[in-house]
Order: structure tokens, then C-alpha cells, then sequence
């Protein structure tokens, strides 16, 4: 590349990535981003206002939200200076492959998952090593440390439960994958509180473990970007390094306060939205034609009996949106949808039993 | 190291940093991190908190804040494009330079500057360069060029105005250095609305110039993180990719728009630290013993004829914070005060009087 070139200078691997975008699709019902559809409490979102406007903004937040810290660290049950506070739990996964990805660590990643952790590993100049789930879309523990000891990766990064397939690790074969992989495992847990299943428990004797987790998702804040590394103190405060100071704007550091004086606040909706996924799940399996994966999670993969994009399509022409999967390794047939409000996915069903009994229809209109 | 440790797979380079901490000290008048005295405008703030309430707080920010994109593209004078918005320019700066940093890639920073730049630059790999100001405190451009040419630099940070020394670098000697370096040149207008200076015209001519600006300072939202990055379209595509999805909270979006559809309101509030920059620093300088660097922007670096450490502490008893950067190379006697509002630049003054006076008091009895 010729210097004058704005990008002579630029990584080889950063040109050859794929820049992360989303077509912006305007839609009444949104179930394309694993959102919590029940909002932030009212009278919490009044608290945190009304702290928010006493405070002068033009003031740089609280070096070290020292006292958000505590409450946190005994909300998620772990001690004080293993915890880290992130802009969303993706600067922390940003900021821990930063501190471990040499020029030629090798990271291992399950596929079919969430493509930010490649996206990441990639830029930090990773060799990216792809362990595929096995095709019913559930972990083949076996195979995840068979390859990733094979390859001699040095990072191993699991979402639990997965997202885009709402496949869930259990305890036991985490407990084997810590004792027989011999590098860090990256445990992204944003999806905790749908599933429970958590890998805290393993944290005191596996300081190579590393766990993440957001108030995106259950504390219905992705619209403030709060989340949070647990690890062993001495790793935190490397991590910590390749935060930037003032990584948490104020007004969020505020609200994620609010929400920890009052936890109890965020239950109604996390159980409203598990009820909900009981009954979707259901639904959806009953639609013909239509496959659902078991989730653990907040959303369902579910396989579709004509062209995903087409029927992706054909949901945002009645107002509802939701994620097209199609693209990614092996889900060339599927969607992923969102559990939203009970109104919400009764629309939802309504519309996939119309679009596809029509599609049916036409398909045989066609031969 | 061995494997059971958490830190042995962490990178040397990360072990050997020190990390950014500051002591939270607390006094009623902060002069300390060069914010803007005056706080975001009351209006404004009604019409932020009114617009954010409104919201669901559970719904991710906008992907791509489009039409944000395009009001600060007119507001800085540059095409939408090439602007990107981050989490404070903090992250633009990061970005930049994890798109740019190979192994062996070396990054010239001049000396003494605002100390995250080396912080990042070494994390991410790079090799520091370190480039000395002149005593004076002025950029020795001549040297900066030279240093930065033979050492193979592949990126010039350059802060300007320069924090904490307050220098800053005229338009026709970066004309100079951008003409004679032929690495990125990342150029951090922080200052820039205290000081008018500005390589945007340089931009169009240069592809491998990268400017950073934050609403921080002159806009009075430090505790807000925006910050925003000018460079060529086809070099910010690629920083972007280093930026994380949803990297500015829906929160910080919706005041910054409110910002740019009301930037004349935030004039008053720069004209009054100008004035109050140009009365503190006539002021200062008559204070015996005194020394005033020249400065550009909103803040004075002051060398003190008594220990700084002990003045710092005796301006903390009258409730004054102002920042001891005593431990920066060549500051060895210098302390950087922030330009407060007259109230609070007439207590500094009184402050400096009482406790040099006293100071060169017991001096002499101590004789």
C-alpha cells in the first residue's frame, strides 16, 4: 500500500475484519436484541433523574465508584478488588483480551455465538481457533477442550447460555473444561439471570477463570451500558489497566446504584419474562414446519421452513422485528427471536402462523 | 511464572505498567481536572432529562446515531464520514491506536503530556519514543520532527494545547511536521475551544492526520464521556472497527444532541473562563516567587518556590484541590491549576498569597 494512503499504517488483520454493523430496521415490536421488554422501573427511573440533575455534569465521574463496587461486589457475591465495573460487559471482554492476547495467543470460540468475541480477538491481532457446537446446537465439552488444548490457545471464551442458540454448559463440564484446559477461560454470563447456571462457584480455585456479566439484559438497562468482570483480584487489577479511566459516564454509574439499593425492584419482570418463554417456547413448537432449539435464555433459535430473509422480511412488514441468524455458520435456516411481553409475542405467533401457513399456501400454489 | 498464578498468561508489557490511579481527594473547589466551571446549562439539563425519560431505558442506544453523526459533522466542519463518536475521546484514542499498533510499532509522545497517552500506547504493545519539550515548556518542533523521524515513529501523538504545560503548536509547525513525518500524526484538540488552534485544515491535504475532540471541557460534560475523532473516511472506517458496539450510552447521545442543537448557549460559559484565564494568570504571575508557564488553554502549569507536595496539602486545608504533577519528568516543582470561576480563582489566589507568605515566614525563622 503506497504511503499517502490513509491506511498504510493500518493492521493487516484490522483490514481484513469485517466492521460490526446492523442494518438500523424501524419496527413497533422489537424482539431482535435480546432486550428486557419491561423498562427500567418507573419510580427507579425518577430516583435516578432526580439524583442525575443535583450533580453538576460538567464534572468527570467518580475516579472510582468505590462505594458502587461494594454494593456490587455483594450483589454477585464475590469479593470487592475482583470486581471491575465496564462501559457494557464488552469493554471488559475488550479490555481482558488486551491484556492477554500476545502477537500470537491463540483464542478458542465456540460457533455458532456472539460475533463480537472475534471481532475483538481478531483486532487484538488473535489467531481466532473455531470449535463448532455440535449440530443440535449444544456443547460438546469433549471437543471444546480436546481443540482448544490441541491448538495451545491461551483464551477459551464461552457465552453461558449462548447467544445466538440459548445452549447452556452445565456446572459439572465446566468444572472438567477448568481442570483440563490449561489457559483462561472467558466466561460471558449476560444472560445470568434467565438461567441461573452460573460459574461463580469455581472463581476461588481456578484463578484462569474470568466471568462477565451486564445490567443490559435483566436490570433492563442496555440503554446505559453497565457491566462488570468478576476474577481473582490480581488479575482484575491487570485487566483494569486497559479500561480507560472514566470508562462509566456518571449518569449510569447513578442509575446502576438505584438498581442496586433495589434489586428485589428487577424480579417481577425477570419472572414475568421466564413465564413468558415457557409459553412462547410452547407456541412456537407447535407452529408446523417450525423447529425450536432448547434455550436457557431470554430468545429462541428457531429453524424456519422457507428463507429466512424472506420471512424476516415479511415479520417487519407486520411490525415486528427480529434478528436474522441466517448468515452466521450453521444457521443458515434460522431466526432468533426475543422474548418479549405477553402482548408483544402473542403478535409474534400470530404473524409466524400467518406468514407461514401464506408461504405454505403460496408454496403450493407454485408447483 | 507459574501456570497456577492468575497473571501468567497476562502480557509483560501490561505487568510492567504502572496503573492510572488517582487519590480521591475531596474539596469544595475543584480546581484539579481542568473541567469547565460552569455547568451544563440549566435548560439544557430539563431538556435532556425530559427527552431521556421518555425513553426505554431496556432498549440498546442507537446503532449508528446517524443524524448525530451529521449535526457534529457541520458543527466541527468536516464530512460525516469521517467523524466518529466515542465513550470520551479517551476511547477514540485507544481505537486509533489499537488499529495501528503492531509488535513492533513505535509511538513518539512528547514529554511531560497527559500521561494515559503513554499508558495506552504501551499496553497495546508499542514502543514509547519519548520526546522532551523545550525547558520552557514550548514544542521544540525542529527536534520533534527529528526525534520522530530517525526513531521510525509510526504515530506522533501531539496534545494542543498541551495538558499539563498548556503549549501549544502553531498551525504553519504542524504544517511542518506533517510535511516532514511520515507516520499518523494523532493529533488531541481536548483544549481546543480555549484556544482556537486547529489542524482541521489540514485534514484534507493530510489522510494521515487523526484529530480528537471531546465534549468534555468547553461543552461542560465531562461527566457525560463524548468525545469525537475527524479523520479520512476511509482511516476512521477502519478505527471504527475497534470501537465497540453501543459505546456511548443513550443517555450521553441524547444530551450531546441537545448540545449541538444548542451550541451557542454553551459561548457565555468559554468567554468567562477566557476572561477569567487571561485575570488568573495576570495574577498569578505577580505572586512572589511564582512562576507562570504561558497557556493556551484553561488550566496554568505554576512552579512554585516551596516543595509542591506541601503547598497541594495546604491548599486541600483551605478546600482547594488542584493537581500535583510533581511526578511528571522535568515538573519536578510544579503544581497545574484549572481556571475556576472568579469566586473560586480569588480563594486560589488568597490561598497561594497565604500560604507562600507563610511559607517564606517560617523559611526565615527556620534561618
Amino acid at each position: 500500500m503506497k504511503k499517502n494512503s490513509p491506511l498504510y499504517g493500518v493492521k493487516p488483520q484490522v483490514l481484513e475484519v469485517p466492521a460490526y454493523t446492523l442494518h438500523a430496521y424501524e419496527a413497533p415490536i422489537r424482539l431482535h436484541q435480546n432486550e428486557n421488554p419491561y423498562d427500567f422501573p418507573a419510580e427507579l427511573k425518577e430516583e435516578t433523574l432526580r439524583r442525575f440533575r443535583q450533580r453538576q455534569w460538567s464534572r468527570y465521574p467518580d475516579f472510582v465508584p468505590d462505594s458502587l463496587r461494594l454494593r456490587l461486589a455483594e450483589f454477585a457475591g464475590w469479593h470487592k478488588d475482583g470486581v471491575l465495573l465496564g462501559n457494557g460487559s464488552n469493554e471488559l471482554l475488550q479490555a481482558t483480551l488486551t491484556v492477554l492476547v500476545k502477537s500470537r495467543t491463540r483464542v478458542a470460540i465456540p460457533f455458532p455465538t456472539f460475533t463480537v468475541y472475534r471481532l475483538i480477538a481478531r483486532i487484538l491481532g488473535a489467531k481466532v481457533i473455531d470449535i463448532p457446537l455440535d449440530p443440535d446446537m449444544s456443547y460438546n465439552v469433549g471437543e471444546l477442550i480436546a481443540k482448544s488444548q490441541e491448538s495451545g490457545a491461551g483464551v477459551l471464551i464461552l457465552n453461558n447460555p449462548n447467544n445466538p442458540t440459548g445452549s447452556a454448559i452445565r456446572e459439572e463440564d465446566l468444572a472438567r473444561i477448568l481442570q483440563q484446559f490449561s489457559g483462561y477461560v472467558l466466561l460471558d454470563e449476560a444472560y445470568y439471570e434467565f438461567c441461573g447456571r452460573t460459574g461463580l462457584g469455581f472463581l476461588a480455585d481456578y484463578p484462569q477463570l474470568i466471568i462477565t456479566r451486564t445490567f443490559s439484559k435483566a436490570m433492563g438497562m442496555a440503554g446505559l451500558r453497565v457491566g462488570y468482570l468478576l476474577a481473582h483480584s490480581d488479575l482484575a487489577a491487570q485487566i483494569s489497566k486497559a479500561k480507560l479511566p472514566y470508562n462509566i459516564n456518571q449518569f449510569s454509574l447513578t442509575a446502576a446504584e438505584v438498581a442496586l439499593e433495589n434489586v428485589a425492584r428487577f424480579r417481577p419482570a425477570i419472572e414475568a419474562v421466564l413465564r413468558e418463554k415457557e409459553r412462547l417456547g410452547r407456541e412456537l413448537g407447535r407452529i408446523p414446519g417450525l423447529k425450536v432449539y432448547p434455550s436457557e435464555s431470554n430468545f429462541f433459535l428457531i429453524e424456519v421452513p422457507v428463507a429466512p430473509r424472506v420471512l424476516f422480511e415479511g415479520l417487519i412488514a407486520q411490525g415486528i422485528l427480529v434478528r436474522d441468524v441466517s448468515s452466521y455458520p450453521m444457521l443458515a435456516k434460522c431466526l432468533r427471536v426475543s422474548v418479549g411481553t405477553e402482548q408483544e409475542n402473542n403478535r409474534l405467533l400470530s404473524a409466524l402462523r400467518a406468514s407461514l401457513t401464506a408461504d405454505a399456501g403460496s408454496a403450493r400454489e407454485a408447483k
